[in-house]
């Protein structure tokens, strides 16, 4: 006998109906002689409409009170999906945060979990008993008040239990059957992965790939938490394969390259002639952060008469901030001009191979090229390099590296 | 300065506008110079969706599970007041039921308030904020588990709040401006009664009239909590007048008949020729009791040859059970012949005056009488009397009985 968290998302759970299909999933597993727990979304479209009911009454909303309202979403799930399983004849309760109790930070909206306290839960799986737990909600103790985790945060809520639980692993059911080497609705010969290690599937959920959010793969790496993504569509009695994220040497066939990864809501923003002096990189990007705007790839030229260029990319829908504020900056900063770009696209190649193979990137940027793609800016990290593009080129490029790599599926 | 409890029905928030109609409610009173406490039911048609997916999940429907998903209708409101009161200014924050706490027994699906700790709210208030509290739900301490009050829970859950925080008087904002004599649908000449005593209004609410949940009552009669029925259809600056329940004491100009209610949904139940000796009331409504079976009205005619007939009211959806049932149960009781009727109406008329002044209801059998109308069995308490009528006569009686006890308004 094993433990086991499943957590299905809003598509999922999207109708009484759908819900009792989870059912069927879940009583696989419980025949399969296993301990679940059940982490549940809002029905899909349900959070969005709590959404737009809160924006309408207080447009700057106090966000503990946007959470009080949201999170009802997961709880009218848990509390329909627990009634479905009894009715199935599984025992079955449901836990809102605040029952498990999931304990978080007071960010409220955006909040972090701290710890689960699984007492009570584990007192259930000892009853025989199923527990359905509302996702991506938890509560701040001290204040006694709901938070949530934010977006896709129902992901997180399910690792974070299967961690809590010493779970055997934590499958996340989606609309999708898995892990692609990249967008298929792109690269119709994209694979599903078996397996992806969970500092690749990391990169790869930070370089734009949305199967899961980037939070949740965290947590699964700090605790060494399988984490299975597999599709809620398949036929509950019959399932089909999924991919594993697991521990790197887990996986014994690694590739050099695993996945392709690409994000098109970039902008880029370049500061010319900026003095190459110490300081200079602070006065340019602490007042971005401190206005929340997240910046990700920076490169800089190589120096020229103590003056060098200064490039950076940003959230297409920061860009207009971005540029205002820096322009605002400008004599504390003291560039001679700013030039930037929207329509740009990171295209991203993942694999935990490279850090044992030289040159990987240099193959890309002569494919590239080769293709006629400007590439206007690159970063590398052990596992990952990126390259900054038109983003018109997005679909070229990532096609032109999926090849390269040899991920393309055979026929 | 006083201390206000202020209740707003389904209708009185079905929507963001409505919400912020309710907020203008409030900011008059705060700006009075009253500390405020409101509460708010779920969005009108919400509960109902709410409880058709539970239905749908689970036909018979673990009531711990039904109160957790039917609770969360009140707890959106209650967060979207919040956040509609601080866009207005106006400093508040939302309390669940598991929050304030409302504690309650673990009665799931009508549970009863035990108690409300208000330390929370009283410093809430010691710092200038409206407290919004989610109406009808509440927490079962020992397991931790959401409860609700069973329908038109709201009401009980405001003057119970009224009453844990000595406020001065609860208002109940409703679709309608106050309480009547009797429902204005059927009596155009209705008039809204400016006061009605604790103890008339238990009685008018038991009899059929639906402004207020009985429980409610109960509670403002036990704590003697001035409850103020008035319209949230008035303009929120100009407010009219509604309808104050309170002491008998406080009602200077008692009338003997203060009003009329009905109801509809009686079906009649007579057992003939039981045997007229102890125990066989007890074998008759002990079984009844036990299925849930509400008996209203019971009469017993005068006893023949040790022999007696024996006459009851249930509700009508539960004729069909409660027949079966004594049926079932004859040979135990020993009767004759059991014969009902579905079609029959009880109409009450209830006052406190009744108590010091004889012959009321003899009036009422001769008017009833004089208009052709059998009347099929009587109840009378120290202030209400009912009579039990075929229930095409219902707005006849109601009428008659309106213009009898002079309460028709003039022209």
């Amino acid at each position: 006998m094993s433990r086991l968290v499943m957590k299905f998302g809003g598509t999922s759970v999207a109708s009484v109906e759908r819900i009792k299909n989870v059912v069927r999933h879940v009583n696989r597993e419980v025949a399969a002689g296993h301990e679940v727990a059940v982490v549940v979304s809002a029905m899909s479209g349900k959070t969005n409409e709590l959404v737009a009911w809160c924006k309408e009454a207080s447009p700057l909303h106090d966000m503990r009170e946007y959470d009080a309202v949201v999170a009802s979403g997961e709880q009218v799930t848990a509390g329909l999906l627990a009634l479905a399983l009894q009715q199935a004849g599984l025992p079955a309760r449901s836990w809102q945060g605040w029952q498990a109790p999931v304990l978080t930070d007071d960010g409220h909206g955006a909040a972090r979990i701290l710890s689960i306290e699984p007492a009570g839960i584990l007192e259930g799986f000892s009853r025989g008993e199923v527990a359905v737990v509302a996702g991506f909600q938890g509560v701040h103790r001290p204040t006694n008040r709901i938070t949530t985790l934010g977006r896709g945060g129902s992901d997180t809520s399910a690792v974070a239990l299967a961690a809590a639980v010493k779970a055997d692993r934590c499958d996340i059911y989606t609309d999708v059957d898995g892990v692609y080497t990249t967008d298929p609705r792109i690269v119709p010969r994209a694979r599903r992965m078996d397996k992806v290690a969970f500092e690749e599937m990391l990169e790869m959920a930070s370089a734009g790939a949305k199967v899961l959010q980037v939070r949740s793969v965290e947590v699964a790496l700090k605790h060494d938490m399988p984490t299975y993504v597999r599709s809620s569509f398949d036929d509950p009695d019959h399932p089909g394969s999924g991919t594993l994220i697991c521990k790197e040497e887990d996986i014994v066939e690694a590739q050099v390259v695993t996945g392709i990864a690409f994000s098109r809501d970039e902008a880029q923003i370049t500061l010319r002639r900026v003095a190459d002096k110490p300081g200079v990189a602070a006065s340019v990007f602490m007042p971005l952060a401190e206005a929340g705007i997240n910046v990700d790839m920076i490169v800089q030229t190589i120096s020229q008469d103590n003056m060098t260029d200064m490039t950076f990319t940003v959230g297409a829908a920061d860009y207009d901030r971005a540029r205002a504020l820096l322009e605002k900056t400008r004599s504390d900063i003291g560039y001679a001009a700013i030039v930037g770009a929207r329509d740009v696209a990171k295209v991203s190649a993942i694999g935990v191979g490279m850090r044992s193979h030289a040159g990987v990137a240099a193959r890309a940027f002569q494919a590239l090229s080769q293709k006629g793609i400007n590439i206007r800016a690159i970063t590398t990290s052990e596992i990952k390099f990126s390259v900054l593009i038109d983003a018109a080129y997005t679909e070229l490029a990532v096609r032109t590296l999926h090849t390269l790599y040899g991920l393309d599926k055979e026929d």
